[in-house]
């Protein structure tokens, strides 16, 4: 397969040619250590080689559960050498979940940081490697420091390419964690990732001297594949142990970071946090946000404090963006409220991914009126393989040629798409679709507003009525449910206003988002016992 | 093929993603005209749907030899759409080899300017269509205007996906000037032009706000690729009618000029015209120069009037550049004389070529040590299918899985290409190399001298030596040939100076290039008349 003129695609061309290029640039920066490019790729190679030496192979599952690390980043590269399969773990998710996921996939190997390690894990792998060094002493037996499994490959360079001949075969299995049913293993190739990176780079405007910092945790997508692209352009991963508000903005100020990316909840706690203001004067710096619709008031409190906010959409199935919120020239003379009401639509398909589109339930692409609900569909490079070992769900999600996403939103008369929620967030108030998100976004816009998320209530007149769910910023005013209710109605139809407003404390997160029906449930339970 | 995570990668879906985001766009900006994204991609339809006309279908050859033009931009998008290949030719290339090239492509339609035309070329295809309206009466039938070829197609999209099955399908044949034997046709597929964009989009640092002047002839490897990546990006292609050096420098103040492509001959050209000296306060111009090694005077004039020169090596076989004199953080601290040396480097693979070397006659790499010097291979997704219907010469350039380049190069220290000629581009005096190009590009940089060439002469004590041909700029000293030869000792070694220096009116050119072959001779004659 491989030729004068045919090179599969995989972002180890990419770790090939910053070793080529920028040999002896700094490639990674750490807390307390930093890596050239020529360091960086050796260590690629040694993790490759010290998993050759206890038998893995090609197509073999490799887990990582930890937080971002250089180790974690090491086995984005040093995996795919052998042709194996990485699996990144998400470190909120439970111990049964974990379990499930290390069988399902059938992991050879996990790599783990000791504090998040579980006896009833080792029943599932063959083996577990500690990323630190191991503290306790009554893990059975088959388990391995990092520094005793990592054996210094002396070799120049290494032969990975015989172990990928072709560019279709898995470089990672990502699993969702869906809030139904079992994760689901998404299946990603070499051939994506590759091309994903490219458009990222380009997206994203790095260059050789940006400086990523890597807060977006790389079991979200392999850091929505930044994990390759931040390689490809020869810039530096930059790395943190604590990832608060005030280690993020030191580490900006103090490294000179260019890119980051992360979810509006981050973006909403640094931007709480008061060392945020120390980056008033910061120049250059660009975030990348996707997860979920940042609502305005993220938006325009950034970019007041001059930084450039990239705005994409993705999900696990795309591995990474699908869309983005390219500005457009006429933009520029756009009114601040106006500009505000935009850059929150999640936007048109990416350089590579080019195919997405709104459609009823007959596959008909809806009327480009803002206003017509549909389901987003996409197709492309980037879409995942399939589900791991599921083809029933792959074949569901795939029907009539269309990756399906479940998400609903509509499409502007400029052809820029607007995510209004999953199925199930989307309340029918007396035959009208209210957007949850809709609501929450104008919740968020309130400047004394901390947390917002909008619940349904059972209505006997309008069948489902919105119920706001809000935790107020530390110092706000005391404000009451009508005064909520009426900032409301000043900003939304009626019918889509809060009919009840709840305030409260503690709210149950997961990867940063509210976790909605978690919360349903506890303010449901909370009224029942009153 | 197609499916819902497989995409054929082809330039074609950069027009629908550009249309997609960008349809009110400026795309197209001709001297009294102007296209959006959508008229556009509505002009390559009915291209394509007027080939399909004339029962053009896949694989069929369409050759055009143009100047450049709005309508040859068109043809790299609506032949494509066919899954036909285009055959863009070199207007300066004499009418035998013109016919050569009808034929041995087979070319079934020529579009042509009619000042381009012979009557000869009608015996080798199906039909001719002239490019502007038809002036003559004489010519044979089977010719037709633009004007009538050209329908408007009504369908809004056209499924052109279902023509391009397989990416590694050929796109172009571009044939090459060959000094010696028949100009050989160089296939270049679907995904090797649309890597090569995206590589394009990233290291020419182009965004959607960028506007990319035309200079470059379409008719070398598509500008290299330029034809694609502009598109790719959502940029504006910009035209001109005439490019003389007042009317490009008039073209980037009125257009606001962001982009060209052009040989160094082009830029020295340029920046000898009086008009020059009006882009002094010109800021965000990017020039991205090839096709010979640029010498340090060059790079140092535009550099000094604000110019981001982007130095890269390619071929016709590589389509578009290969090596990127990619700047280094380091050279922040180099002197100008060492970044002048530096700049003139053809540099290190690009993000997408990733393998070339510097090679002796036994495939091993020569030491990188600046000196030693061996011939340049290449590899990558890049690299031509193989030269159209003539397997032997590309068995002969594929030998040991690699492209051979013919092209003598050293290897630095750090990893940089220097190319120091072709084979026959290197004279061997005294048994040491001397390279012209590094003879000349001493010359060039002799503030008095407009044009330069080294041919070699016989020397009974040496072998071969340098013999420097030169043309004096206007207005300069009345320099004589010890004055040259002194310059010339001042910086290189001895054995590298010319033994004579002729002074010359007549260069013989093509391409912007001196013919160092024709001039040789010329010298040779004037001499034996003598």
């Amino acid at each position: 397969m491989r030729t004068v003129n045919y090179e599969p695609l995989t972002p180890l061309l990419f770790l090939e040619r910053s070793y080529r290029v920028f040999e002896n640039k700094v490639a990674i920066i750490g807390d307390t250590f930093s890596k050239t490019y020529k360091e960086f790729r050796q260590d690629c190679y040694s993790l490759a080689y010290s998993l050759k030496n206890v038998g893995v192979g090609s197509g073999d599952r490799i887990a990582y559960l930890s937080k971002n690390s250089y180790e974690l980043l090491l086995a984005h590269y040093g995996v795919a050498m052998l042709g194996a399969i990485l699996v990144t773990l998400n470190v909120r998710q439970d111990e049964q979940s974990i379990n499930y996921i290390l069988k399902h996939s059938g992991t050879k190997i996990l790599f783990i940081e000791e504090e998040f390690l579980k006896e009833s894990y080792f029943a599932n792998v063959e083996k577990v490697v500690i990323l630190n060094k191991i503290n306790s002493t009554h893990w059975p037996q088959n388990i391995e420091s990092y520094d005793c499994f990592f054996k210094t490959c002396k070799v120049k360079s290494l032969s990975w390419q015989k172990n990928i001949q072709d560019e279709i075969s898995t470089i990672a299995i990502n699993y969702t964690t869906g809030t139904t049913g079992n994760p689901k293993g998404v299946e990603i190739c070499h051939r994506s990732v590759y091309l994903n990176a490219f458009c990222e780079c380009i997206q994203g405007k790095l260059n050789s001297q940006s400086k990523f910092l890597h807060v977006l945790p790389m079991f979200h997508c392999n850091a929505w594949s930044y994990a390759w692209a931040v390689t490809a352009i020869g810039a530096s991963h930059v790395f943190l142990k604590t990832t608060n508000a005030k280690a993020i903005v030191a580490s900006i100020i103090n490294q000179k970071i260019t890119h980051f990316c992360a979810a509006p909840t981050v973006l909403i706690n640094l931007m709480q946090d008061p060392s945020f203001q120390e980056l008033r004067n910061y120049q250059g710096l660009n975030i990348i946000t996707a997860g979920a619709s940042p609502c305005p008031r993220i938006i325009k409190t950034y970019e007041d404090m001059g930084v450039n906010i990239i705005h994409v959409f993705g999900m696990t199935e795309t591995h990474g963006p699908h869309l983005i919120c390219e500005r457009q020239k006429d933009w520029d003379f756009a009114s601040e409220d106006e500009l505000a009401e935009i850059k929150i639509r999640q936007g048109v398909p990416g350089i590579h991914s080019v195919f997405a589109k709104v459609v009823d339930k007959n596959m008909q692409e809806v009327p480009w009126d803002g206003n017509t609900l549909g389901e987003i569909v996409m197709r492309g490079n980037n879409i995942m393989k399939g589900y791991y070992k599921d083809p029933v769900a792959t074949e569901q999600s795939f029907r009539n040629g269309w990756f399906h996403s479940g998400d609903l939103a509509v499409i502007h008369p400029d052809g820029y798409i607007e995510i209004k929620g999953r199925e199930k967030d989307i309340i029918i108030s007396g035959g009208e679709n209210v957007s949850i998100a809709e609501v929450e976004n104008m919740l968020y816009s309130h400047p004394d507003i901390a947390i917002a998320s909008v619940i349904t209530i059972q209505d006997e007149k309008w069948g489902e009525r919105p119920h706001a769910v809000i935790k107020l910023k530390n110092g706000a005013p005391d404000l009451k449910e009508d005064d909520i209710i009426n900032f409301c109605r000043e900003h939304l139809a009626h019918y889509k206003c809060p009919a009840k407003v709840t305030f409260w404390d503690n709210f149950p997160m997961s990867n940063d988002k509210v976790q909605r029906e978690l919360l349903k449930q506890e303010v449901e339970d909370y009224y029942a016992q009153k």
